[in-house]
């Protein structure tokens, strides 16, 4: 498959849902971790492409096994309460595999919703999780609320300030409605890195007010090396001072709470970049007939989307909606995925001894 | 006192804090509610004042009278525990004064989760609450993290839209720090119609991307009647997509899942505006001991106050400390009140029968 975009070409391959599992379970185990943890890894990696944020699949395999390799993700983790009542837990992630401790940790919190109608948990000594998106689904699933938080590596400037002291901490809420699950799930910075890459791709320049220097200027420049020494640009959190805000609330939440600490704590203490998480489950049932909520809720999506559209607008969009349209075309269809970051999962898959060439 | 502002000279009133109590009381009583709705009403403008939020303060009261006097706000009604667990409850405002239902219904969330960790408490029939701040604090103030939101009447436009179909759908999180509470208190759209008043007052006009008219325009002149009609200009929400999504998932938790239904259901059902509330209240003691987790918070606020500043900025600012602040001055040197709104307020406690110049 070939995409032309503003005169350059990028090649793109798509690859099956069937065989990218197969090709992520492979791989992962290879690289030693358990049955378990390569199933969980290559699901959430999975999930994520075919939602369409191909930000948090199958390119982050190279850095992931950089972790794995290096010692700092743990194997054979599970998610441990270290203290419950009937509505709260607290867990330790013993430095496992994150996507692992967040989906059983998200476990506890659904069901100590279920049984008991909201729940909260806080998750500390837990590795990067990958999309929060991931786990809250989960809850939507079974018709509950699901909300997740946490706290990340330091990136973001806060609010007047030019120095990386706050991580992109992003927010995930899931919501079940009536032909789809509303789907929050935002970081609260500008997007930085990723999107600064593929500005570059396209040729545009990055739009003031999402990076600045550590001088105080604003970045624009797409070929910025984020985060890659002697780099020293931050990025913004978004809507200003509210985003800013935000931002602070939840690495409280989820680092302060925990026990882990804030982003900058963290890494002032030298650890590796940790997300310690907060998660919130909500049993709809205990408020209201299911049935009668959705009905509300489809309500309001159809107010929304039928209401007057701006100029050159084609379409006003739910949050969760491009994702499910994502979903459908491509677990028909296939994921298209980047050449260059398909040959840079193929590099990794050779030094583990894995032709890719021969999973089909 | 004067306070000159660009070549326009505004003239203010300062009132100290026990005078201003007792005008609103004797205010409230006359117009017909009981002595306890007229201590909180009183009370929480008070507080928005002494906060330095006078949008929210005693400037609001002569549209409250309009409310109460229509018998649209029901004195003598107390908010109601249909539904409750140990952790969850379902409250009935039943049209009462909307100050007194929030602040019972967040006291019975405050006992729960001081009994059982977490709460989370869905509030319908319920007026206008004010400033959602007043609420989150009486649960920080006891060493809790107190989060409520709500829907309110249609002003803002979905992201990509030009139509009135969200509130301004606000969100508050109070955290108590070492020093100081932490005190989120956001609308998720930009500052619509009082910011333009402001505006119009200082020269300036609105910035481009917080209004936009019907036509799709951005909306800049601050001499706006926004929401008079013919007037059909939106607000937009705040960060884009991120603070509509926001808007959104604040509109199903606190409209939904209350039964009342969504901003545009409410309003389109020919109901005035209410301010279905979602409210959920967190134990810290539950997680890890509140020193500790105060330590962890007051070590981020120190690194993101002494962190590298933009060029121009003075200081970094955490949420809540410029409301402490202004607590700490108004409440020595009396609240400073626009000269005009003070006379609208003089006129309605005329009407009421009552001579502010005899209440000392």
């Amino acid at each position: 498959m070939l995409e032309v975009d503003l005169g350059q070409v990028i090649k793109m391959v798509t690859i099956s849902v069937d065989r990218l599992r197969k090709i992520g379970k492979a791989i992962f185990t290879k690289a030693g971790v358990t049955d378990e943890e390569a199933e969980v890894l290559t699901d959430a990696l999975l999930t994520a492409n075919l939602s369409g944020v191909d930000s948090h699949g199958f390119g982050i395999i190279p850095g992931y096994l950089r972790h794995i390799k290096a010692g700092e993700w743990k194997s054979g983790q599970h998610a441990e309460i270290v203290h419950e009542t009937s509505v709260i837990a607290r867990i330790d992630g013993h430095e496992g595999i994150g996507e692992l401790i967040a989906k059983e940790s998200m476990e506890v919190a659904i069901r100590k919703a279920k049984e008991n109608q909201v729940s909260a948990v806080s998750v500390f000594n837990c590795n990067h999780v990958g999309r929060l998106g991931y786990y809250t689904l989960m809850a939507a699933q079974q018709d509950m609320i699901g909300m997740m938080m946490c706290s990340t590596g330091p990136g973001v400037a806060p609010h007047g300030g030019v120095e990386r002291v706050l991580g992109t901490n992003p927010i995930s809420i899931a919501i079940p409605g009536k032909e789809f699950i509303f789907f929050l799930d935002i970081a609260t910075s500008y997007r930085a890195a990723g999107w600064a890459r593929e500005a570059m791709f396209k040729g545009e320049k990055i739009p003031v007010g999402w990076m600045i220097s550590d001088k105080g200027q604003p970045v624009t420049d797409p070929s910025v090396k984020f985060l890659q020494p002697p780099d020293k640009s931050a990025a913004l959190t978004f809507g200003g001072y509210k985003g800013y805000g935000l931002s602070l609330a939840i690495d409280i939440l989820s680092g302060c709470l925990s026990g882990d600490g804030s982003t900058i704590f963290m890494h002032r203490s030298g650890r590796h970049e940790h997300n310690p998480l907060f998660i919130s489950v909500i049993n709809i049932a205990a408020f209201t007939p299911v049935h009668d909520f959705k009905e509300r809720v489809e309500y309001l999506f159809k107010a929304v989307k039928n209401s007057r559209k701006a100029p050159d607008v084609e379409e006003i969009l739910i949050p969760g909606e491009l994702e499910l349209r994502a979903w459908k075309k491509r677990s028909r269809e296939g994921i298209p995925i980047h050449e260059k970051i398909w040959e840079e999962v193929a590099l990794e898959a050779r030094k583990l001894g894995i032709d890719l060439e021969k999973i089909k």
